[in-house]
């Protein structure tokens, strides 16, 4: 690992950042946490911690959004519409590939997990794969060929409409869709129907036919995307549980019901898996993405 | 267009094929239709024609499906688990790859026309962009940075499962999963559903509203993948209609809801377009793929 480059790491998150200078996993040389707070005062404690390191080749960031990833846009390298207060329109990016003139890769925080994950974690260096973390929100990142999908923007499948199990028509805390998936399986959509956190909520109690269809459905139209060898999931709803995933993965099986007849999809088990790098997913992401960004110069 | 290099495309369709000697839609030197018999009668005829050509560069290869994509899979380039008699487990690219010994590109028939629609024809250039087709059936082709989107397998997104219209229990006609988007709008689903062809339907007919429901929630789910700055619809179905289009892009942007709030995507009229190289784009399609081979020697 001594002889990947070394990279200056964010991953900004709606409640904490971490940033790290590090090659990878095995090779980190520097990790510091720094609470959000307002748009500058977060953004010059990153610098405070970056303008220390040196010997750095290229800077990645994972951020929360959505942001703007489309390089021709006015905004690019910017947290666009967030409902966070103050943060609508913050430029991260520009603002530090100017300050340190290295290249530099933006992407959403989702899409850094999934490269984490990807690179170093539960996918096992697979290409193809797609992340999707359950948790506050409900995010969906693809990987194809090592690099994030990305036309105009990036995915944001957790806002998609998913069949419903036959009577059940409860509305869903979507303030957009109402019943979208995040509507209808997110942390706060759990607490809201069961008037519980889901990490107290029985095993048997029926709120959980209702998120493990959602969740199965968006699955079923992940993979449909035709990306992904394997579908690595974390967030707080995930890891909180023993039984969802099983559930999740028999679910999924009975929906796709035979259609795409590979072995990589049949075999369930090791189609869906856990993720396994934890809190450090996110910025070992950023970390691949300074990687991708040193190779796109 | 002359100095683009000359390319044999072949575009392997169910009824027929067409194969192509071209530089672009303005530089077609031979064009022949020949019908789709036996796979070795079918293949056999493509290789008669081609084989009176010469100083082609390279050859694409756009098939109906499902094909096998996966350069790792030991049935790469082979027609895989098709209903069409005879045709499943047909190799066709690595045959005429070995036959002609120059790059050769393979895909679906339906990323074929995506390609030629994101080069040539209704999406005026862009290179982010997804091709959805309404006919027998319904195929969802995704082109980010002007390839297509791929890992293990190409897009099958109409094959998902859309929320429903309340009240709506139709079972739908898919024999894999009854009320798909195919199950639900492809041709043969409108004709049982209504007792007459799509083109005999009178367009206040209720049958319509749940295939524009289907539909625009199938292009719900394309436009969160995040890929598409334009999505460019053609088939029997589409093209057979004057009020289908304006419908979805109203059903779609009713969907989203402001979601995604950017104005590619909030100008519906310019984001969902009919396709404009009718039955050429996929033959031009393989020219693309033929091109792109050679781009990745």
């Amino acid at each position: 690992m001594s002889d990947l480059p070394l990279i200056a790491g964010v991953e900004l998150g709606g409640t904490k950042c971490v940033v790290l200078l590090a090659r990878g996993p095995e090779a980190i040389e520097e990790r510091v946490e720094l609470p959000t707070t307002s748009p500058d005062e977060t953004l010059t404690a990153i610098e405070q911690v970056i303008d220390q390191w040196q010997g750095f080749a290229a800077l990645g960031i994972a951020s929360f959004g959505p942001v703007s990833i489309d390089r021709t846009a006015g905004d690019y390298g910017s947290i666009t519409s967030t409902p966070k207060p103050g943060w609508a329109g913050t430029d991260v990016a520009r603002r530090l590939a100017a300050r340190y003139d290295v290249p530099t890769g933006f992407q959403s925080d989702v899409v850094g997990a999934a490269l984490g994950e990807a690179r170093w974690g539960a996918a096992g260096g697979l290409a193809d794969l797609a992340y999707v973390t359950v948790g506050t929100g409900i995010g969906v990142g693809l990987i194809a060929g090592g690099v994030p999908v990305e036309g105009l923007t990036h995915s944001e499948l957790g806002h998609i409409r998913p069949q419903r199990i036959a009577g059940d028509d409860w509305v869903g805390v979507c303030p957009f869709h109402g019943a979208c998936v995040e509507g209808l399986a997110s942390g706060p959509a759990i607490a809201a129907r069961a008037g519980m956190k889901g990490q107290d909520l029985p095993a048997d109690h029926a709120a959980w036919d209702g998120v493990v269809h959602a969740l199965a459905q968006m699955l079923h139209v992940v993979t449909l995307t035709g990306v992904p060898r394997r579908i690595v999931m974390g967030g707080g709803v995930i890891v909180g549980s023993q039984f969802l995933l099983p559930r999740i993965r028999a679910a999924l099986r009975a929906s796709l019901n035979g259609y795409v007849a590979l072995p990589e999809i049949e075999d369930v088990d090791t189609f869906v898996v856990p993720a396994s790098l934890g809190h450090n997913a996110g910025p070992l992401g950023a970390i691949v993405l300074g990687q991708q960004a040193l190779l796109d110069r």
